[in-house]
């Protein structure tokens, strides 16, 4: 039998769909030592992953796996995770924000409140230029969404070549500022790895011309004091964080106030359970027969 | 030489685009009575067609021509109106405020002024279903757009043929309470004709099953207490409306006020001029060529 161990804030659904589902030699398992497999949130297994010692495979139940990648952490198990399910989702919280943005929602609510008719002036985001920082299948998914709406798209990578057709452009993560003097829409859709840690910084980010920013990445590739610093010089109109360096956001933290950015409690794109399970069957049936896993890690690359 | 007036509250705009554009034999006018050509906005040409004895053709800035053909008005004119340039509007529009709605952006506006990270449950509009009422080229654009977010398209027309193959189901009006009842979200694109006076009423709503409604055609369509009953019976979740029977809303109406009620001072859709131009420039080079003009408005029909 293959004894499995769940570690999550869903473990109650995970419990229940491993249950009814009835997968072949699988035993759930309350017990770290007799574990060699996990489906586990990465912040919540990181600092107990010593006390698997049979452990062979973790899956797990975030895209973001960066706190299982850290220099001190064990790395001699298999480590998959989740893609292709967030696309929807971040398309969905990035058009969401634009639209709500540029078609000025909030200020009707407002003018409602009072019995305002008063028609804002506004443009339509067809033939706005989004620039997409990362074009895996997130980035891909965002791209084919915001074409429909007509918006000029272009992708950022690090080979520079296009990952789908719905790029209108790619660039190398190498000439990054052309491609922000370009933009009315940033998005950054970076891993936090080693390379992305203040990618966005005062240097990069004054080559906007009164952009909207979007991080639904990591919070590690925005530097925060930079992210200000464009704020104020107006290279960035807007701010819309999804992700910060240290979560939750301390309530003591500028962000929270300050009217040019928009805050939300990393909920852009979340794990529903009966999709990432999903994803763990079909990794499973894979594993018992002892076959190439799906959406592997590799640690050296960090993704 | 054609005497062409202006008519419309963005009168300078397109004047100015009118002598740029230095069309054949084209003259501006302001006098009535020299004027075969009007450039207008229907509810402010309405009252003074009268005042235009040589008037062969009218370019309208809307799309909506209600105002143009109730029954004590003349018809002896050709009327155009534009189309093809709202799609693209109307679709942002409502996915803006699906999205707005489904992914709690007003409660996480909230929430931030209060420094609270607190994620709210949601689900995906993925899978959702949109019944689409009127699948001309507004609704037709609209499917494309809410297709690709994953969403199922229902329309309804008069025929019940599919105008596109983004809609996977198409119903006649006549079973339109089978389509409501399948409906996650409920949009009209309806002009404001005879047919369509207060078709959203109590008899057709109920069959609703706690849907979002969106209108987004004419104010007409909608039997306002019709609406409010089915808001309190939760036939209808919330209603989002850009437009009303009298515009603006008057101040003392109950809309206003009401929990689950959007009010938006009819912005679905600009005229854009630059836009409009396009229509009546590409329609003014036939007209002098006595060619047949596009987007005419048949008087019986209504539309």
């Amino acid at each position: 039998m293959i004894k499995v161990k769940i570690v999550s804030r869903q473990q109650r659904r995970y419990v229940e769909l491993l249950t009814n589902a009835k997968l072949p030699q699988l035993e759930i398992t309350e017990d770290p030592h007799q574990a060699t497999v996990l489906i586990a949130d990465p912040p919540l297994i990181a600092t107990s992953l010593n006390n698997y010692p049979h452990l062979q495979w973790l899956q797990s139940t975030y895209a973001g796996i960066d706190a299982l990648i850290q220099p001190n952490l064990r790395q001699d198990y298999q480590l998959t995770n989740i893609r292709g399910i967030f696309g929807p989702l971040i398309a969905e919280y990035i058009m969401g924000q634009i639209l709500n943005h540029q078609r000025h929602f909030f200020r009707y609510a407002l003018q409602q409140q009072q019995q305002q008719w008063q028609p804002i002036p506004y443009q339509s985001i067809a033939g706005k230029t989004m620039v997409i920082i990362g074009t895996g299948t997130i980035g891909q998914h965002l791209a084919k969404v915001a074409a429909v709406f007509g918006c000029h798209i272009i992708g950022i990578n690090r080979s520079g070549i296009a990952a789908s057709a719905d790029f209108n452009h790619t660039y190398a993560i190498t000439a990054i500022d052309t491609a922000l003097a370009q933009a009315d829409y940033v998005v950054s859709i970076l891993p936090a790895t080693s390379q992305t840690n203040d990618l966005f910084d005062q240097q990069h980010l004054k080559h906007c011309k009164n952009a909207l920013f979007f991080n639904v990445g990591r919070g590690n590739s925005v530097n925060e004091n930079g992210l200000l610093d464009a704020l104020e010089q107006h290279y960035l109109q807007h701010a819309f964080l999804d992700v910060f360096k240290h979560e939750p956001l301390p309530a003591d933290h500028l962000f929270w106030h300050h009217p040019q950015i928009t805050i939300t409690p990393h909920i852009a794109a979340e794990s529903f359970p009966e999709q990432v399970f999903t994803i763990f069957k079909d990794n499973y049936l894979r594993f018992i027969q002892q076959q190439k896993l799906i959406y592997s890690i590799d640690f050296k690359r960090e993704y």
